[in-house]
């Protein structure tokens, strides 16, 4: 029995059931066949793939459409081919490698994540899924395992934007969000051409309910829970909703020397009480509720006149998405409130939204029997975080893996996994892929 | 008497006395002589100033050192010229043109303002006091009268960074300075090349005490008390001190899905909570003081990003130097209880200082009396805004003219004054330099 005949005999029966068995207990029948991915090569990858876009202080700023993040996927690229995977770029700018199955009637199970940051980022958000991604394919072509299912790793574009590369594949992407101006400068139709995808083609992308047998993607937690409570692996429950605004608050811009503080139309004093309205309302009913004001400029913007205007964004996020309507709903009132002691108004303009997305109860069982394969402890868990596994939760069964954020930082420089956490992650996605393909329901 | 004699008379003793006497009266004396300004041509003069770096929505942004600032002193060289000016650049940067006085032995009368703006500023701040100084040295030219003191029309760099070519002139501006980066990108030292200045003889540029018979200088209010009490003239009395500082506030960035509201250091909250601090603070006591928050930015600046610094400006002004250190200590000492709040810090550095600077009482007599003999009326107040004048106060007397501005909208594309107040401004400005140059005491 070679390497290559491994899958089939699980699938075929040898033993008494993949989602019950242990690969511990695989590699005594098959002597020492259980397959790891390559942790070194793995961790080098990833430093490797750090280069681009890299900021002086550490950490990388490959904003999605950049050069940085173009450079960074012919860098993904090369790494495919060495894989033996076939890349191809699909209309909305997503590189899709594949490899073929054994069963070519079979929907493809996909895995990956994204390589785009978000400004002054770290070296691990979506890198540690993407480099896996590509590990698990070159480990399983060296190790001459042929899948029932054909696999496909994708690389999603613009993540950190808002799911773009996701969500014009599960279809939620609207034809006006093309229009929306990504942090690179361009437009998310400007950026999709920059990447080598095709607008006029982009319903070619999209994928229906049934295309796909499965989606696994393996991610740093991006929270200090695992971490601090020494568990190896997180296995999400379910990632949270998300809803973004842009904020306007209009007063009336004046010189600062001659206008008297009681005649003042002072946008930024009127957001500044925003600011602090938001975090009070968030923070004034039990949960896991989070609520973020990240941006803010104020309009003309110099030192000696009162600002006039300031855009800012609102951002919340809960599992619940009745209770994201509700603070909101407290906000918008408190804005109105606040406009009214200065002459200011508020106006709100949805950014984008995200459902919560619960993953799928047989893909958290096989990602719990890979991590016990390997005799890594795991909890089940919500994402706080919102992923491109949730638009593909809205096609197929997602399952998703964490690995440890060293004290909870991400979206910073200071963002680290370690590597053998990382290595950890791969090896539990290698396993549970391998599990989800031989599932018979898969 | 030829109204080349006009100016002589008056010294020679003609008159009973130039202080009390009226022009009113003087045209009696002789017919028609006493000189008025061009009106319509000043007015059609601002008209064509206002297309040097035009915003779509009206008013003009025209930038210190920009490519529009540059395109505007072209044209005012051109003006300046057809006035019968001989204008030169000095080294720095400053626009000085220049006319014989008939005792070459006196020092010079400067008279003049600025043409750059604010972002986003209006066509009448800086812009009034310039046309009028070159439409007053144009009537000079027409009428044939030769004053006793030489003349220099100027026009001042960079008013609205802070005074850089006034200061320079008056020797407040350090080395150091020359450093720092101007809202048009350009730092001073590239911006005072940029202009035509010479960096190597700066010194040149410096003039001493007594170097300079006086100073007068026209603007708009920028204020509403002129317009709502129907008053034609202000009078100042003295311009405000004005302290700027650069507030970074440092927190920690991080994810805003995976952080709970409770280990959050969000720079932006803590900025946010200075802000409103800074309102509540300066209104705390009586007074005329003024403090504004005029530009902010949180880095890295996403919306799913907790900040993790925000660097925004703080700006104190007031008539009496230790108040506004008074309240200064009031702020730091908030901040950094707010900082203790959420895990941030504050940091404080000054970007630049203006003290009190009086008018000269003589000049404030010869204004007024301008403005009777004009039947116009007139109120001594104190200006809020910061000007070139308050440098020369160093150096000679200085006597300061304002007219209303409508609505007191200022640094704004609403900023309007009405073009018959602009001409009795540069009426009074004709008359008091007039009555300057005679004065024994010059």
């Amino acid at each position: 029995m070679n390497r290559r005949e491994f899958g089939a005999a699980v699938a075929g029966g040898l033993l008494s059931s993949p989602f019950a068995g242990s690969l511990g207990r695989l590699s005594g029948v098959f002597g020492l066949t259980a397959p790891r991915v390559d942790g070194a090569r793995l961790n080098r990858h990833l430093t490797e793939l750090s280069r681009f876009g890299a900021n002086p202080q550490g950490g990388v700023t490959r904003l999605a459409y950049s050069d940085a993040d173009k450079q960074a996927r012919e860098y993904v690229l090369g790494l495919m081919r060495d894989a033996k995977l076939t890349p191809t770029i699909d209309a909305a700018g997503n590189i899709i490698a594949s490899r073929p199955g054994r069963d070519a009637g079979r929907k493809p199970i996909l895995f990956g994540s994204h390589i785009d940051s978000v400004p002054e980022g770290g070296n691990y958000d979506g890198n540690v899924g993407s480099m896996s991604a590509i590990e698990v394919a070159q480990t399983l072509a060296e190790q001459g395992i042929t899948t029932r299912h054909p696999l496909q790793v994708v690389i999603w574009q613009n993540e950190e934007g808002g799911l773009y590369g996701s969500r014009a594949v599960s279809g939620q992407l609207t034809p006006e969000e093309l229009q929306n101006v990504s942090r690179s400068g361009k437009t998310i139709a400007e950026g999709i051409t920059f990447l080598g995808g095709d607008l006029q083609r982009l319903a070619s992308a999209r994928r229906a309910k049934g295309d796909i047998a499965g989606y696994l993607e393996l991610h740093i937690e991006q929270g200090g829970t695992l971490e601090r409570d020494h568990i190896d692996i997180g296995i999400v429950e379910g990632i949270v909703g998300i809803k973004q605004w842009e904020v306007t608050v209009t007063g009336f811009a004046n010189h600062a020397g001659t206008t008297p503080m009681d005649q003042r139309h002072d946008a930024l004093l009127a957001a500044a009480r925003f600011v602090e309205a938001v975090n009070r309302i968030v923070t004034s009913v039990p949960g896991r509720q989070v609520g973020t004001v990240g941006r803010i400029q104020a309009l003309p913007g110099a030192p000696n006149v009162i600002p006039g205007q300031v855009v800012c964004t609102l951002e919340l996020r809960d599992l619940d998405a009745a209770k994201i309507d509700t603070l909101y709903a407290g906000i918008t009132a408190e804005a109105t409130r606040i406009g009214r002691q200065n002459g200011t108004t508020f106006a709100f303009r949805m950014l984008h939204e995200n459902v919560p997305a619960p993953s799928d109860s047989r893909m958290r069982g096989l990602i719990a029997a890979a991590a016990r394969d390997l005799s890594l402890t795991s909890r089940v868990m919500p994402s706080g975080a919102g992923h491109d596994a949730q638009a593909m939760a809205t096609l197929a069964p997602m399952g998703m893996i964490f690995v440890p954020s060293v004290a909870g930082i991400s979206h910073a420089p200071k963002e680290f996994s370690k590597p053998a956490d990382i290595v950890n992650g791969a090896n539990v996605l290698l396993l549970a892929l391998l599990r989800f393909d031989e599932s018979p329901r898969s």
